[in-house]
């Protein structure tokens, strides 16, 4: 039997194999607007290795305008195999046309050469302002130092999460453990940013066409589970699913939203060919734990916000239809303020749910809000009207900083569930521009 | 030859053969929010009455939580004639189950009662507050008191115009009369109101099942042209599709969007039977006028915003599509911000038309800021990526109170405009709640 799955200190190098870097070479101090002097330090330009080809697996934005490095990621992940994943802040490489393309193709042709492998092996990230030319000359320095200072440290990787901030307040990165039947130890571990621009809707490059199209959130996700490549794709499908598509900070989908998965082997487990068996249910899981962590921190470091709700919706037709609902309140801009303001206002609910693209009944809806850890909401709405619970009971619930809203549609068996935060004069004043 | 169409002082009394009134009888002090303090005046029941059966035609929320007055209202606008339309604000009789049917209808019944005619013929509105019950005793003094004080006098109209107000700053009031070629005068007037929870997409009863559903924006329209009412339900289908259909604030349609016309033939200029004849094309186009000079009251004064921005989309495949980037647009957290800031960041436009319900080619998009009243935008966006116009250039466009953006697609005839507002830190504060 093997153990259960731990938390554990670290990121990307927590799992063997892989090395890391994150170093400064100035993309944020030319031009990149707001958010680029934040944070604890200036890094830009972020590099994530491993050590033998890995299995590699990705899911891309959905927006129909995707930013270069997408474009040439996708086409990567399609693969079976990859070494390397090189990342920056400060410029999104979107809508740069083709000296964009080439810029990226650029910078993983640079590390292929660098490290000795192929630019098909290595894969490219960029998030920042949108529409800029890049800054090749000051990239292909930082990408010169970022190959010079991998490691495999701890702080290494720390390194990398800094270096892939934007408004990001802090870095992002989690890691997770569990010990095989025969005793050896596999390891997932990831960095992630964002913090505006989010709503992710990303796809697998197992449902996008050949020739198709593919925010700002980026992870890179990496493992010592031994995983066949078709078998990655799939279990990393499942669990953005579940987590990083499950969140929204404004509502607004990026051009450069990626989430790439590599799986080195290294721990010498059982390779993992399905899913279904008990060692692939065990991968799959901890693949889930880490991808929801990452997600969660970025709503709870969105920008300017105050609060995290998490919305559940049940009783709907179908998955999508609740999904619809979840959708239509967690970005109301009326329920969102409401939200800011701690005020119980479901009549402000009640309207985001009759706008949503699904079929509801007014008359069977019930609205409960609940508080962090509790298993029980208080419902506030019974049956579409007031249910008459006192306003000060729903108030002391929505004053807190987490806190969930219950929907029942009473229509069928659809659920989904959605992380949401407020929206907040911070916001506002923080996206005003240049 | 009829004369041109001609702007005149006054609303819903312009007309021959109308009274108004506004009264102040209390609902506003009754917990229904913020907004509800605000305006020169705190009148909160109006009235608008024909002395003679008028054509009735009424577009109404597409809201699947419909307030009941909306859905008593549905029903009446189906018939061909009406007398009266009684309204109210601070509190808007939504999800309030049997008992808010039973009290829209009461309130109904009422004017009818007191003015002789029966409760099918009187239509009734309300905006405020949703989930509240109606403080129906406060509103049975307020609907005789404004019964009491119908007048046909300029003040009378305003004094209506004031008790539909919540969060407006001010009352909308619009007028214009045109010349029949028999030399009589023919006059349309109308009242409005709404600041927040706006994005309406009303439908007409023409297009609605019959046992269908069916916001807060309100419009109450009078005229004295001689209208056939399944003519008058057409002309206000089309005139609202191009008017109060084509606004947004914050992106929330509303529970109990009305629009109501009242045609009363007092003028005795020829009957409108067919739009395409030339006195129904100076009909329709004297609504229009009417419909979009009330719309634009309402951009204009959206919660908190300090901009009101035109986007106009042309190159769709489908005037849908157009309509569907233009919406993405104008309802982007991100964008609307920027807007707020006078920031021309084109790459968070380019981002939302991505994301659009509506094929596009990036490479095929041209963005442009243009200034109001100029002939030619500056276009900061050629083929998906940077012009190089000056960054000055396009602010000196986006710091204005009003500014236009021109996006061109690029594949197709198809067109949309929409009047959209910027996100500013005052309606994040005016919406926090209690």
């Amino acid at each position: 039997m093997q153990g259960p799955i731990q938390r554990i200190t670290g990121s990307v190098t927590a799992p063997r194999g892989f090395r890391a870097s994150g170093v400064h070479c100035g993309v944020k101090t030319r031009g990149t607007g707001k958010g680029s002097d934040k944070g604890p330090l200036k890094k830009d330009v972020a590099l994530v290795v491993s050590d033998r080809p890995a299995s590699i697996a990705g899911t891309f934005t959905s927006n129909q305008v995707a930013a270069a490095p997408v474009r040439v990621s996708v086409q990567r992940a399609r693969r079976d195999t990859a070494r390397a994943v090189v990342l920056n802040s400060g410029n999104a490489n979107a809508c740069t046309g083709a000296q964009g393309m080439a810029d990226a193709i650029a910078m993983t042709e640079q590390v292929a050469r660098g490290l000795g492998f192929t630019a098909d092996e290595t894969l490219v990230c960029s998030t920042g302002r949108i529409g800029l030319p890049m800054p090749m000359e000051a990239l292909a320095r930082g990408i010169e130092d970022a190959m010079a200072n991998l490691a495999d440290s701890l702080d290494a990787a720390t390194d990398a999460a800094l270096a892939i901030m934007t408004s990001d307040t802090h870095e992002k990165e989690c890691a997770v453990e569990v010990t095989a039947p025969e005793g050896r130890v596999a390891r997932i571990g990831g960095i992630a940013k964002g913090a505006g621009m989010i709503e992710p809707q990303m796809r697998s490059t197992l449902d996008m066409p050949r020739d198709g199209l593919h925010a700002t959130m980026l992870s890179v996700i990496t493992t010592d589970f031994a995983v066949n490549p078709d078998t990655l794709k799939e279990a990393l499908r499942a669990s953005v699913q579940r987590s990083f598509n499950r969140i929204t900070v404004d509502g607004d989908m990026s051009t450069n939203d990626t989430v790439l998965v590599l799986a080195n082997g290294a721990s010498e487990t059982e390779e993992v060919v399905d899913l279904r068996s008990d060692w692939g249910q065990v991968f799959q899981e901890a693949l889930d734990t880490v991808c929801l962590a990452l997600a969660k921190m970025i709503v709870a470091d969105g920008e300017g916000i105050t609060k995290v709700v998490t919305l559940r919706v049940e009783g709907a037709r179908s998955d999508e239809e609740a999904d619809a609902v979840a959708r239509a309140v967690g970005n109301s801009a009326l329920v969102k303020t409401s939200w800011c303001g701690g005020d119980p206002n479901w009549g402000r609910i009640m309207d985001a749910i009759g706008y949503a693209r699904a079929r509801i009944d007014e008359s069977r809806i019930d609205i409960g809000y609940c508080a962090q850890g509790a298993k029980e909401p208080v419902w506030a709405t019974r049956g579409g009207v007031d249910s008459g619970i006192a306003f000060e009971d729903q108030k002391a619930i929505t004053l807190a900083s987490e806190f969930e809203i219950w929907i029942r549609l009473g229509l069928g068996d659809g659920a989904a569930t959605l992380y949401a935060a407020d929206l907040t004069e911070g916001y506002v004043e923080f996206n005003l521009g240049e």
